[in-house]
């Protein structure tokens, strides 16, 4: 399938969550087989010969590709969750958000320093959410960690929010407004 | 791996989400590959035969293992959310807890006439949420639906509110209190 093809089952929510910005409603994507299966084989083969031994979803869209690449690498899935949302003991980090704070959290022992982490997402727009998972699982000392979105919004500009050396990857790379 | 095993590596949190429940955390399942795999695969193998056009995972641990099978079966993977976290035109449906309403949502193209359908959840205790959400899915009238949990607490009867003729099958059936 072509990534025109599957851009054109792409569903655009203007104004949502708030006026002036264009949603990227993957759900449109997930719902019809063969446009999950082409996103999912896609990501696992540039991941596959990479080690990965855990893959953290955050919370809750990137919970379902996520999950479909821990299977399909072999590896364990480990959720990044919202304030409140683990039963068991967390580390958590809290971060800025354009209004206010917010806060991403792990179970303690979701990482160890022999792991290779591929942190997902379905969108990159501006990072910040994936900035703090990406150091919260710096705390944790794993072996390497990898990121990687569905949707890439290039003209967020994005990727300028992580440190250089970090490998971050996407499924597709839009602009906003396309 | 035998259920023992598994069984043995499912962390059970005492008096959450409150006092005098026995809280099984099935991310302690999703964070060990083998047991992740085996979880996917033994579901996988119940449904294959069965024709599933889509699951539907139900917010948000149902979205794990959901979609790892929605990719497996070659089937759609649709999420039935919480109100409001769905971006574009919505059913839903109401429903009563213990203390207060709650409601399920998804979106109005979600399924249609000719899907068969697999509705994920990770635990049944007492089976509101799930009850809603198949009502839910019954609004689309699919060909047929069937209903799978990973864990199944036998003691607390879940199974008792469904419809007789509803198939509800379940990786593992487990006394609350094992």
């Amino acid at each position: 399938m072509s990534k025109e093809t599957l851009i054109s089952h792409l569903r655009n929510i203007p104004d949502y969550p708030m006026e002036g910005v264009q949603f990227k409603d993957v759900t449109s994507w997930f719902m019809i087989p063969e446009d999950l299966n082409e996103i999912v084989d896609s990501i696992y083969e540039m991941y596959k010969d990479k080690g990965i031994t855990k893959v953290c979803g955050i919370e809750s869209r990137g919970f379902v590709v996520g999950a479909a690449l821990a299977v399909k690498l072999g590896a364990g899935f480990i959720p990044i969750r919202k304030p409140g949302k683990l039963p068991y003991e967390t580390v958590s980090l809290e971060y800025k958000k354009e209004y206010g704070k917010d806060r991403v959290e792990m179970h303690k022992d979701a990482i160890t320093e022999d792991d290779v982490v591929l942190i997902h997402d379905d969108l990159l727009a501006t990072g910040g959410t994936m900035l703090a998972s990406y150091n919260l699982v710096q705390m944790f000392k794993p072996k390497k960690t990898y990121i990687n979105f569905i949707i890439e919004l290039y003209n967020l500009n994005g990727r300028d929010a992580f440190p250089k050396e970090v490998p971050i990857d996407s499924f597709i790379s839009i602009d906003e407004f396309a």
